[in-house]
C-alpha cells in the first residue's frame, strides 16, 4: 500500500474558478450513514427478531443505542444529511425512535446482503442528493471530479457503544478534515486493551508515528484471531481493533466500488436517474436482491490502496456480547455488573444482570453468569460459555416456534 | 410412659342402655381441623406476605396444597365437619380457593400464637358443635364422658406434601379406629428416608413391631438435630420423623389441654356458652390474644402419658424448604427439576426452577441452585445456602420497605 501523502484535489473542470474556492470541510457536505439492520441474536432474550439490539436501551440510559448513535453525529452532520439503512421490517420501530428524521432520510433494504450493498446504496443515495443540490437531472450527469460534488461521509453501525463522546467527535473532526483533502479509505482504529478475540484488527504500516488520533496507513486488514493470535497482536503494539466506523469522500468511495466491487456498482448505476425520487423504492426493492453478500471490510477496504487509519481511544465496544457489555458495565465490589433493574449480591462474584424496570433480583452463590430476564424468557448462561447462545437461541426456536425468539 | 393397652371406654352415666351401643367410628363423628395460619417466608418469592406457601400451587396441577389437603379428607370426614383456622388476613383467599366451605368453618385467629393456642379454639369450636348436637345450651353442661359426646379429631397442617394418598387414607382410618376407642394421643410418624435436619424426630418405645400402620407406644420427641445426630437417628431405626399430623378423640385433648396447658384452657373455658353462637368471634378477638406462645409438641405432646404414633409410609414432606421441593419433584436425567413453567437445561445438574405459567428459563452451566421467579422478583440461590434466604427476605424488607416482600 501507498504511504500517505496528503493529495489536495483540483477541480479539472474548466467552468469556473469559483471551483477552487470550495470548501470541502464546511458542515454541509458532511453525511452520515447509520448501519442498522442487525439482529443481534447474540443478546437473546434481550434482543429478539422483532426487537434487535440497536434498538434496546441497555444501560437504563432512556436512549437506545440507535439513538444514541445518531446524537453522537449532531455536531458534525446536519440533521438532515443523516441516513440510515435498515431492514424495511424496522421502518416503523425506526420512525418511532427517531421522530426527528424524515420517513425519505430511512434506506430500507428489501433483503440482507451484508455491508458492501448496504454502503453502496447509501452513496448512490447521497450521490442523488448532491446531484439535486447541483441541479443535475441524473447522477449520470454529474462531475464527481468538480469540487462542487464534494461530499465526506461517515459510516458507522448503530448499535456500538462510546464511552467518551468528546474524544469521539475530536477524533471524527480529524478524520473529516483528512477525507475533505484526501482520496484516500479511512477507518477507525481503536487501540486495544486486551487481546480481545471477537474483534477484526488492523496493522499499521509503521507503530513509530501512533499516537492519538494520527492518520496512519495501514499493512493490513485480520479477521477475529484466535486467542494465541490474539496476544500476539496485542503485544506487538502494531495492531489497533477494527472498529467498523469508516470515513472518506463520496468520490473516493464511488470510485472504489467501481474499481473492486463492479457487479455492485453496476446494479446502482442503473438507479442512476431514479435515485432520491418517488421511484426510488421500487428500483431498490427490485434491484437490491440481485446484489451480492459480500463486506464492506473484504470487498472495498482489505483490496484499495492507500487505505489510512485514525488511531483512536475513546472508549468504544461493538456491544457484541454479553462478555463485552459486563466489561463495560459499573461494577460492584465484588465485580458484580447489574445493568438494568435492581439486583442483591450475596456471595457472587463477576455476573451481569439485567430484568425488566422495577423487578429486583437476589442473586447468592453465582459466579461470572449472565443472568437476563426479558419477557417471558430468563436466561442463566455462563459467561464463558455465551458462544453457546446462538445455537441456544436456535434451539428455542425449533422446540417452540418463535414464541420465545 | 405406659405401654399401648387397649382401652374401651364405656359410658359411666346410667341415663341409657343406648350410650353402650353407640357407633364411635361412624363417620359422623369424624372432625378434621387443618391449620392454615403460616406465611412460608422460606419459599420467598413465591411465597409473599399477603399470598402464603399453603395458597399456592407449588407443583402446577391446579390444585393448591391447601386445597389438596381438603380434598385428601373429603372420604374420611364430613365436609361439614371440617374446620380451617387460619390469620384473619387470609380469610378473603380461604373463602375464594375453598368455596364449599361456609365461613363459620373457617376460625380466624386475630394474633398468631403458635400451634397450642391455635388447636384449643379448635378443640373448643368443635365442644360447641358436639355439644348443641347433644341438645346443651353451654359447653359446660356436656359430659364428655358420655360415648354420645364422642368425636374423632384429626389435626393436620394444610401446607405438607403427601404423594401417596391412598396409603394416607388407610393410615388415617386405622388411626381413627384407635381414637375412637382409646383415650390417647396419637401422631403419626413418617418412615425417615434419610438423615434430615429440617424435621423433628419420635422415638419408638421398642423398634421390635414395626411395620406399616403398626400403633405404637413413643418413647420421646426430640427437636430438629444437628447432621450428626440425624444420622444415629436414621441409623438405629428407633426413630420416625414427626409429621406433625395428629389424631385424638375430644374427652382426651379437652383432659390433655386441662392438665398440661390450664392458662389457655382456662381462656377458652370462659368461652363455653358464646362458641358456635355469633358472640364467638367477639370473644376469640378479645381473647385469643391473650394465649400464650407455644407449639402443640412442646405444650402437650411431650408431657402427655400413653402417646402413641402410627408408623406411616405415605410419602410425606412438609414442604418447608426449596430442597424439600427438589427432593419431590420429577428429576431430568441431570437431576433438574421444572416445578412451573418450561425449562431448558444446558451443562446444568440438579437445580430446581419455578417460573410463571407460561414463561420460559433456558439455564446453561447451572449446579444445585434454586431458580425461582415469581411477579418481579427473581431468586437465584445455591440449595445448600437456603437458610439464609431468611435473613435475605429480612434483607429485601428493610431496603425495599415490603414491596417485594
Amino acid at each position: 500500500m501507498q504511504n500517505n501523502s496528503v493529495l489536495i484535489h483540483f477541480s479539472q473542470s474548466d467552468s469556473t474558478n469559483m471551483a477552487n474556492t470550495i470548501d470541502t470541510t464546511s458542515l454541509d457536505r458532511n453525511y452520515c450513514v447509520i448501519m442498522a439492520g442487525g439482529i443481534g441474536s447474540r443478546f437473546w432474550p434481550e434482543s429478539r427478531n422483532n426487537r434487535p439490539k440497536q434498538f434496546l436501551d441497555f444501560f437504563g440510559t432512556g436512549q437506545s443505542l440507535l439513538q444514541m448513535t445518531v446524537n453522537r453525529f449532531r455536531e458534525l452532520v446536519p440533521m438532515e444529511n443523516i441516513l440510515i439503512v435498515t431492514n424495511v421490517l424496522y421502518l416503523d420501530m425506526m420512525l418511532e425512535q427517531l421522530p426527528e428524521l424524515k420517513p425519505e432520510q430511512i434506506l430500507c433494504e428489501p433483503a440482507r446482503r451484508n455491508t458492501a450493498p448496504c454502503v453502496a446504496y447509501a452513496i448512490s443515495h447521497i450521490s442523488g442528493m448532491v446531484g439535486r443540490k447541483l441541479g443535475a437531472k441524473s447522477i449520470a450527469d454529474v462531475d464527481w471530479e468538480d469540487p462542487a460534488s464534494h461530499a465526506n461521509i461517515i459510516v458507522a453501525p448503530s448499535d456500538h457503544l462510546i464511552l467518551r463522546e468528546d474524544k469521539f467527535i475530536d477524533t471524527l473532526k480529524v478524520g473529516l478534515d483528512f477525507i475533505s483533502r484526501n482520496d484516500n479509505l479511512l477507518t477507525l482504529g481503536m487501540r486495544p486493551t486486551r487481546p480481545e478475540t471477537g474483534y477484526g484488527y488492523i496493522q499499521l504500516e509503521s507503530a513509530k508515528d501512533k499516537c492519538e488520533n494520527a492518520v496512519l496507513p495501514v499493512k493490513t486488514f485480520t479477521e477475529k484471531p484466535n486467542l494465541e493470535l490474539a496476544k500476539v497482536f496485542y503485544e506487538s503494539g502494531e495492531f489497533l481493533w477494527n472498529s467498523g466506523i469508516f470515513l472518506w469522500n463520496l468520490r473516493t468511495i464511488r470510485k472504489a466500488f467501481r474499481s473492486f466491487q463492479p457487479s455492485i456498482a453496476d446494479v446502482f448505476k442503473k438507479g442512476d436517474e431514479v435515485m432520491g425520487t418517488p421511484e426510488e423504492e421500487a428500483f431498490i426493492q427490485q434491484m437490491f436482491p440481485t446484489c451480492p453478500n459480500i463486506s464492506l471490510d473484504y470487498g472495498i477496504m482489505e483490496k484499495a490502496a492507500g487505505v489510512h487509519v485514525i488511531y483512536a481511544d475513546f472508549g468504544w465496544s461493538d456491544l457484541g456480547t454479553w462478555g463485552s457489555l459486563y466489561d463495560l458495565g459499573e461494577k460492584d465490589e465484588n465485580r458484580n455488573v447489574a445493568l438494568r433493574g435492581t439486583s442483591l449480591f450475596y456471595e457472587s462474584q463477576g455476573n451481569v444482570v439485567t430484568l425488566p424496570e422495577g423487578h429486583l433480583a437476589v442473586i447468592e452463590g453465582l459466579h461470572d453468569t449472565i443472568v437476563a430476564q426479558n419477557g417471558k424468557v430468563l436466561l442463566i448462561c455462563k459467561k464463558q460459555d455465551e458462544q453457546s447462545l446462538r445455537q441456544i437461541v436456535a434451539d428455542v426456536e425449533k422446540k417452540f416456534g418463535g414464541i420465545y425468539s
